[in-house]
């Protein structure tokens, strides 16, 4: 195991300068291009990451802690990935970032205030799937979250220029997928 | 096809401060994991870039376009792909990113200077492996090489916490690879 709070806050603070350095300015053929039918485009995947610094992370992190020392409902709230997608804002993509930046910088302020001690990492709440979950699971989580939709808008945007790179495609592992 | 000049250097300009907003500050645990013997690590990704910088992109390019009229060799010339491995540098990530970002100014300042008309995409050079490719190929690979170690470093550190995610491992698309 290697989660240690110190290094996930690491890259959770860097996620959003870093998808503002990546995507802010460019132009719409990069921001709206996605992978075909029923797939995310970057701007949606932003959409997506702010609906869960407010939906999904703190209050699945308030669910465990609250219920610390009781034996009572431990259970996440509900949480609707494709909500974004039923409510699309019309801000643009730097002002998503912004909105971005700003949630994450209350979430891990929380997280900071609120878990203070080691022994509260193996704290459980109940995931609708998965039965029992353990804080640092969760935690661990928010981090190769982050990366993963980091990787999605680098794929999606690869994916625009798969034609363009000629007999290259073979060599570009972002190609492969 | 969707290469056009302006939007591939739109995401040229950006790698190197995506890189720094990811990279810098991380701890030494984020910079030197890999995954597995024969990895790069997330330093030896962002030296391969500073080798491109001098060694791939630029050279490749200026045999093609200075051949332009003629019959003659336009071959490309040899680049080692795992040259940083061979000679590595004791610099910082901070350090070895401000050289990426100053050689890869240079660099978009020469497309800038010597790409000029829409025609010039057109003109080819010989790749050991794959023989004629087109200057549109190459700077369409450019980006999208770029995208693919952009894509590597995220994967190399979601490698670091595969066991802590535990049940969700099953949700992390960049987990899958």
């Amino acid at each position: 195991m290697n989660f240690n709070l110190k290094e996930a806050i690491e890259v959770l603070e860097r996620t959003p300068k870093t998808l503002e350095s990546l995507l802010v300015g460019l132009s719409d053929e990069w921001l709206q291009c996605n992978e075909g039918e029923g797939t995310w485009n970057s701007t949606q995947v932003v959409e997506h990451l702010i609906e869960c610094e407010k939906s999904n992370w703190i209050p699945r992190i308030k669910t465990i802690l609250e219920e610390r020392g009781n034996t009572g409902n431990r259970v996440f709230p509900p949480f609707d990935r494709d909500a974004h997608l039923t409510n699309p804002s019309q801000s643009s993509i730097s002002e998503k970032l912004e909105e971005f930046k700003r949630l994450r910088g209350q979430n891990i302020a929380f997280v900071r205030a609120e878990i203070t001690g080691d022994s509260q990492f193996e704290l459980t709440g109940e995931h609708p799937s998965f039965g029992k979950v353990k804080l640092r699971e969760l935690l661990s989580t928010w981090v190769v979250h982050d990366l993963t939709h980091v990787s999605q808008i680098v794929r999606v945007m690869s994916e625009r220029y798969r034609e363009d790179v000629g007999p290259w495609v073979e060599y570009l592992s972002v190609l492969k997928g």
